[in-house]
């Protein structure tokens, strides 16, 4: 009776916030642990809270173990401070903020920094407890969600011996949302930032957001699009920054703002935005002393200068240096930092869009202050859904290089697709450079380790929108959990983030997560199939990016055409960027040139990347190019109908209305899929002039037809 | 024990497809009774669900009772056909669906018509049951809504005997959604029409839209904007409004678009779309067949033609008739309706504003096809704070007169205002034209009663969007269904409505429901009095029309600025529309025109709507009308804090959430009203020269400073 009373209590605890099943509560979900064994022996060691809240960090760390732990174990745990503990105890906090604590006198606490945290089981005066402790608040609360997610995820809390801190230092999302709430790339509905209502209606939906990004450790949000507006620097939108950094706050994350640079002429009125003028390093200076006014700890600016038509120093002759030292010097005596990114080509310069980010920036190598973090997008086009990782990382070792990751699905099926981007994550962060010797992965130049920079960072490209799930497709928040993982450890494997998550998200009964994992695991090299195959990069429809358009040529710029990227005629398909060619490989260190650049080594995922080849190129399997490719397109297209039946089979383990959303998009991933197949072959057979292998499925219609689909108001743009 | 595990049970039902808290189940929430002697009687007659599910209409009142029902009373009702009942069933269906209905051969079926119903209490072979009789199945599905609010406003539900039709035939929303999201005069986030995704994604949403408007009888949805895209009638489309219909048809739902009358030319390519032109019509009725095979029962076109930019038949030389009969002889041979807006004026035509659309329409009485409405406007210019009705209602006896009232609150507050509009539609519907004599309500000119028409309907501009409570301000939801209840009863009380609403969205103590009705009936006239008291009307910002705007002048339209209206100088006041100014009194039958025209009748509210007045005059109350004007300001700011103190007494009756959410909002209004009083009263007082009377307070800032306040992003343009 007590029990079903407590049950009762619970679930209405649990739902507290959220849809029930819309797929709201994300990877937050504290329902009752069926399996009454396990949740009595979970009750043995987590019997009671024991904190001391004195900050709102620690309130938002009690707030969560109580309303998580009461969920899953189906007991309202009692709370309260440090000072009284029992046998069960779950006493959480900072020698600064327990005398308990404080007198533990824990020696791993030397080693964990600002956010770094240990979770313990001890006995202490002869009470069995577990113990989550770290050097500030903040740490509490990370290791508070770590505690969680054992019990989420059905491990074992007894003898609990962990130390965890994070290998990089910002860890933070981008959101490319502009202040009328579209979103740029955005394909789960409108900002989250509600800016006509702020400062004075603060949505829960805030709270929530930071509750899930502290739960995987993100410390950073920028709110504002890369193609900045300056109005957000304006008083106008200030007080409304600062309401929501006020909400963010107590979970450990900054906000971080885009800096158009040409502010100082649009709303400082002043004739010029030259980096060395004195006037505009002025009004800068100023600026920043305003929004530190508003917002104590504003974590600083993410700038696109000179990019895609973005203003930047070199309207003025400056180079980007100048530009970003100009706001670093503007941000220093607040401790803010610029992150400015590397994405940068002009059509109008006469070389391979590849090389052009290195060529910018490896010679303003140590010319940038030390507050500034250059932001490298993983490749060096544009997050494709394959790239060889960009010749940046490993090339700049003065600088601290960021990595820039997108979460939202701009090439990779939008918000349609399922593809569980965690092994793309690592495929970048496990490649080697070589640059000093082997073994310097580009997570080792991320992290700082490599060449011992004190500052680090990563960037998401964030895929949260309006949507009552978050993310559009349920399986998008898989993409923001592992960001925000890997974020935190880059040693973590994509497997076990995908069994984290979905023991989480649905369910921990073991066939249903191998099944699930082996789904996830294989969707991204499926897309890379049916879409971009063998090293084929940037075929999509102009503009909106989606669906096929490997026909796209003729455009203002040639640079965002299809053709400048396959370059298929009638005798052979590839961009060559061997020596033979536009030489981009020579900006990678000699072993990774040789390895993409030999065809006996360069693995066929990467071959048209670099190689130009006639059709008739064998591949190693003995197939021609031709053959290969079409196979690979079949394959990929192929690759639905199972992912579909697997999906099917988990309906016993997930709720109707999730199991629906996921049901629907992958009837639309099918077609998707399909279509690709079909466009991309009819146009490269145009080309090719060669049959179809057997087992390769003509298309359903003609080149015509894929040529003449248009559509409106595809979001995100 | 076995209670509690219903309980249980129940809870988990009830959330099922919500947020728990943030409103987003509106009025459809079936927690339990806590009353548990009020549960155990109605367990008593309500112990059991009797229904053949043979059409998908008869399957979602048959899950709506179950759920509902179940939630309520706090046990799972056993659902069963209507071959076995026993004492204490729910007997629901239509002769068709049941034998057993058959069989009770029951008189008052025969004049409920096609969505009446009756509930009734009655004993069959020894048992008590209550019977949900309707000729239709959606007739039953509005009955078992009927029944689950008897039961959520905790009414008896022994000795029914309620019949209730419509009393209108149309009742219907207009989105005024555009095909990218954005909705024109749309304050609660975006569209819900997610034409991306559509047709392969249908959002539990849609369901749930669909359940609500059922629920208050709403029969037809207009999905796209007035100010139209002829998009939407293209093959793009189509299979994504079909897919929509589809999800609304078991609701008894039917789908309309919007027509843009350049179509033809758009999207037709043909050289012209004048309506008397062979090619012309030809083109409509072929894209009507096209539209029908999509969706055979769409229920037809809404137009807005000739009016502010949009393209029409004067374009041709033809009249409204013309254009409207063009598009009713394509919809005719389908059944289909035809909506024609008659909110028409020009800024080129040297004519008050307040004329216009009468002048353009009454000529035209008597040449419209027989499925066309002519849509009104409630008032003659704009979705005013008040208005007097338009003279149109009762001017065209020979045409069936839509009523359009704007349920979206563009002029009131948009969505941070506590304004319950059911008062605003009363005073529309219950105002007495007099063309036929006494009692020529407005009701009775749009119901058909008075002029004997078939066809009758009403429709109301949404304030829907994709915000998680669906209308931004909790209290808008109040609007949404006020509108739907007077469409189906236009004789309902402002109070009543009020009430069930507050039952069923918050709780039935009867102190609460008392206060919350006392504040929610006074919420109008507090508006009007700190916007546009004493008859001002059209002041508000200029474009977004959000806040104070009293100083717009010197725009490309005159009748878009706030001076042609209230034309305040040193001297005077107010729109002289009598005889001796525009006479647009004369409109009017002559005792409403007597009415408004002699200053010793027209009511105070009405004021400066019709008459032009020295500062100087006398009120009845004595005061000067500069005095009466600052004191109603006055009155309407200070009427923020009772409203704040009421609200902050009814915490312990609302969820946290909720209440947070009206708390947060009742501060911006505060805000704003005194925005409003200080801006207004600043300018009005630059007008006169005069001191404010004693208890005023003066503004807070200059004039110039309320003048130079500037917004961006402003939603909802």
């Amino acid at each position: 009776m007590k029990k079903l009373i407590f049950a009762l209590i619970i679930f209405f605890m649990s739902v507290g916030h959220s849809f029930a099943e819309s797929g709201y509560r994300l990877w937050m979900r504290y329902d009752q642990i069926n399996d009454e064994a396990l949740r009595t022996q979970y009750l043995k060691s987590l019997s009671g809270i024991r904190i001391d809240t004195i900050s709102p960090t620690l309130k938002a760390a009690s707030d969560e173990l109580g309303k998580g732990l009461s969920g899953l174990l189906g007991r309202t745990l009692g709370l309260s401070s440090t000072a009284s503990i029992e046998a069960g105890s779950v006493v959480a906090g900072t020698p600064a903020s327990s005398s308990l604590i404080r007198g533990l006198k824990l020696q791993s606490l030397a080693g964990l920094g600002d956010e770094g945290y240990m979770l313990s089981s001890m006995v202490h005066n002869g009470k069995q407890i577990t113990v989550i402790a770290a050097n500030t608040d903040v740490g509490v609360l990370y290791g508070s969600f770590h505690l969680l997610r054992l019990v989420q995820t059905q491990q074992p809390v007894v003898k609990l011996s962990i130390v965890e801190k994070p290998l990089l230092k910002h860890r933070v999302l981008n959101h490319w949302d502009n202040l009328d709430r579209t979103v740029e790339r955005g394909y789960a509905g409108f900002s989250l930032w509600n800016w006509h209502l702020l400062p004075g209606y603060l949505q829960q939906r805030y709270i929530d957001y930071a509750r899930a990004n502290a739960s995987i450790g993100i410390n950073g949000t920028v709110l504002t699009n890369v193609n900045a507006n300056s109005l957000i620097l304006t008083e106008e939108f200030l007080p409304k920054v600062a309401a929501i950094a006020n909400v963010l706050r107590p979970y450990g994350i900054k906000v971080y703002l885009t800096a158009r640079f040409s502010s100082p002429i649009e709303i400082g009125k002043l004739k010029t935005a030259d980096p060395l003028d004195e006037s505009v390093k002025k009004w800068w200076k100023d600026k920043a002393d305003e929004i530190y006014r508003h917002i104590p700890d504003f974590g600083g600016f993410l700038v696109k200068a000179n990019s895609e038509g973005q203003p930047g120093p070199q309207n003025y002759g400056r180079s980007h240096a100048e530009g970003a030292n100009l706001l670093a010097d503007a941000l220093a005596p607040h401790n803010g930092i610029v992150m400015w990114r590397a994405f940068v080509y002009s059509h109008e310069v006469d070389e391979d869009r590849f090389k052009q980010a290195y060529n910018e920036f490896k010679p303003l190598d140590g010319q940038f202050r030390k507050n500034v973090l250059v932001q490298v997008k993983n490749g060096p086009i544009d997050f494709q859904p394959r790239e060889p990782f960009s010749p940046l990382f490993g090339a700049m070792p003065k600088t601290p290089l960021m990595m820039e990751f997108q979460i939202t699905q701009e090439y990779l099926g939008q918000a349609t697709h399922l593809v569980y981007q965690a092994p793309l994550y690592k495929e970048v962060l496990d490649a080697d450079t070589y640059v000093k010797g082997k073994g310097s992965t580009v997570a080792r130049v991320v992290d700082g380790s490599l060449d011992k920079h004190a500052l680090s960072g990563i960037a998401g490209v964030a895929n949260i929108g309006d949507d009552l799930n978050w993310t559009g497709h349920l399986f998008g928040q898989s993409n923001w959990y592992a960001f925000g993982r890997l974020a935190w450890n880059h040693q973590l494997s994509s497997e076990n983030i995908a069994d984290e998550w979905t023991g989480m998200t649905f369910s921990n009964v073991p066939e249903f997560k191998v099944s699930l994992r082996g789904m996830m695991m294989k969707s991204r090299e499926n897309l890379v199939n049916y879409m971009t195959p063998l090293g084929l990069h940037h075929i999509m429809g102009w503009d909106h990016h989606y669906g096929p358009g490997p026909w796209i040529k003729d455009k203002p710029r040639m640079d965002w055409t299809s053709f400048y990227y396959h370059k298929a005629d009638s005798v052979a398909i590839g961009f060559d960027r061997t020596a033979s060619g536009s030489n981009a490989l020579s900006q990678y260190s000699p072993q990774v040139r040789k390895f993409y650049g030999d065809l006996k080594t360069c693995p066929p995922e990467y071959l048209l990347w670099f190689h130009r080849l006639p059709w008739s190129h064998r591949m190693k399997t003995g197939e021609s190019l031709w053959e290969a490719l079409s196979q690979r397109y079949q394959q990929g297209a192929e690759s639905m109908d199972p992912l579909i039946a697997g999906w099917n089979k988990l309906a016993p383990y997930v709720d109707q209305e999730r199991f629906d959303q996921v049901r629907m998009l992958l009837a639309i991933q099918k077609k998707e899929a399909w279509w690709w197949h079909d466009a991309c072959l009819a146009y490269f057979q145009s080309r090719s002039g060669l049959p179809f292998p057997q087992g390769v499925t003509p298309p359903k219609e003609t080149l015509e037809f894929y040529e003449s689909q248009h559509f409106h108001f595809v979001p995100g743009i």
